[in-house]
């Protein structure tokens, strides 16, 4: 049975024609040296409302080109219910789902209580660590909410390090991204992360979508900066994709015109894939 | 080089006796049906007050017998600056140091935004989770602060499912709860978490004392409601521990008694040790 946030997903990619998702990583000015909100939204001293206008400007210029948002946790942090509230219904109105990436780990009583307020918040799907386990018993509490929570779990992901836990570590001579695939597949897990770049290859994601079959959505992140092959992803995974950018659009300078054409590429590599 | 983090840690545990530290894991009464914030404290209609109206009086109650408070992101999801700047006050004018409980997992530029806000939160450390790698550009980054901030690393955690990605799953024949505290001697970081229950056999917490060094601390939960057994702890892994408590000292009728209950109790096993 798809779950709520799938069926949406599913009707908004086909709706509105596009793969895109665009993280949402809101970087105060005074946070780092690049990629941070440009001064015209920083007014005011409340760092919520100066991340919220930001975002939600973002929104307004893009959602004719993307089906899905992604909220990054690190870059959300602080957050209260109403402003998490006020960013899902905004990307509810645009006509999008919405991720939170908050890379959910923790024992099962913990997890609960996370889920209790990322519901509360509104919020479609949610990503998941499986370093701690509890995958099984996340994937039920987030299924038996009204409406179901989509859980997308870490499953390849393109940064050097990743190799070591996810890749070079086996059981039984199993790499864990398999074992993790499986589990996905056997739990019922909406979707995997799986990275577009790096040491990540065509065979592994096709190995990986054989594994979890062609219901589960592969959101990958490392197109754009990162200069991840789109046309990669699509020969090994399918149509079952959301493809996700964040700063090359949310900082660009006319992050309406950087959306459109990302859109435009990506659909130009799927037909061609 | 000890990091602001541990020197105030380990002077606080000579100065006040302890090694007890208490998990805040505020759950609010419409959230579950066991464990959660008394009718008393529930009163206003914001969900940050309650939860911090109920840790400041946990706080106040314990703050004789333990020398650090676990507060865990799940439980206070939502938080605003202002709420975990005013919790990790409280915990510093307790005289005791503040550990978030996060489980920090994400790419470099995320860590960063995390740190970011964490620093202006006030924390003295917090945990991370290495399954995407990067720990040693966390522990960089988190030693860079003034205070540094401590990180405290999952390393063999006792929920039985744990088994599989820290223990089972091997490189080169060495199970991952190894590579992580191997990584964790050679990045510096400030602390392992280790499970006492369960699958965790005091012969790998020796083990893993071993690899890391006395100078780091190992965050022990499992002790009280989980029945895990302190005198193992100690025999194995020696002084440099924090044992965590939550629930079974903030959800009973009298969490001053059972807070000076288990101090005694971990002094007396500490000796028996």
């Amino acid at each position: 049975m798809k779950t709520n946030f799938m069926k949406k997903l599913n009707d908004l990619k086909l709706k509105k024609g596009t793969m895109l998702c665009i993280g949402l990583d809101p970087a105060l000015p005074e946070q780092r040296k690049k990629n941070t909100i440009p001064q015209k939204y920083a007014y005011g001293k409340n760092d919520n409302e100066i991340r919220l206008r930001f975002c939600y400007d973002i929104i307004e210029k893009t959602k004719d080109f993307c089906c899905a948002y992604k909220p990054n946790q690190q870059y959300v942090a602080g957050f209260t219910i109403k402003d998490h509230v006020n960013l899902t219904t905004t990307i509810r109105n645009a006509d999008a789902v919405s991720i939170l990436d908050y890379k959910l780990n923790d024992i099962g009583s913990s997890i609960e209580s996370a889920l209790y307020h990322i519901h509360n918040w509104g919020y479609d799907a949610v990503t998941f660590n499986p370093f701690l386990g509890n995958l099984e018993t996340t994937v039920r509490l987030a299924h038996s909410y009204r409406p179901e929570i989509g859980i997308i779990v870490l499953t390849l992901t393109s940064n050097p390090e990743a190799v070591r836990y996810q890749k070079k570590a086996t059981i039984d001579n199993t790499p864990i991204f398999q074992i993790i695939a499986q589990n996905v597949k056997k739990h019922n897990a909406d979707g995997c992360v799986l990275g577009a770049t790096g040491h990540v290859t065509e065979e592994e994601m096709r190995l990986v979508r054989s594994i979890v079959g062609d219901d589960v959505v592969f959101l990958v992140p490392g197109i754009g900066t990162q200069k991840g092959d789109s046309k990669k992803v699509f020969r090994a995974a399918g149509s079952n994709v959301l493809i996700n950018i964040s700063r090359d659009i949310i900082y660009s300078n006319n992050p309406r015109k950087k959306a459109e054409y990302y859109n435009t590429l990506l659909t130009k590599h799927k037909q061609k894939s």
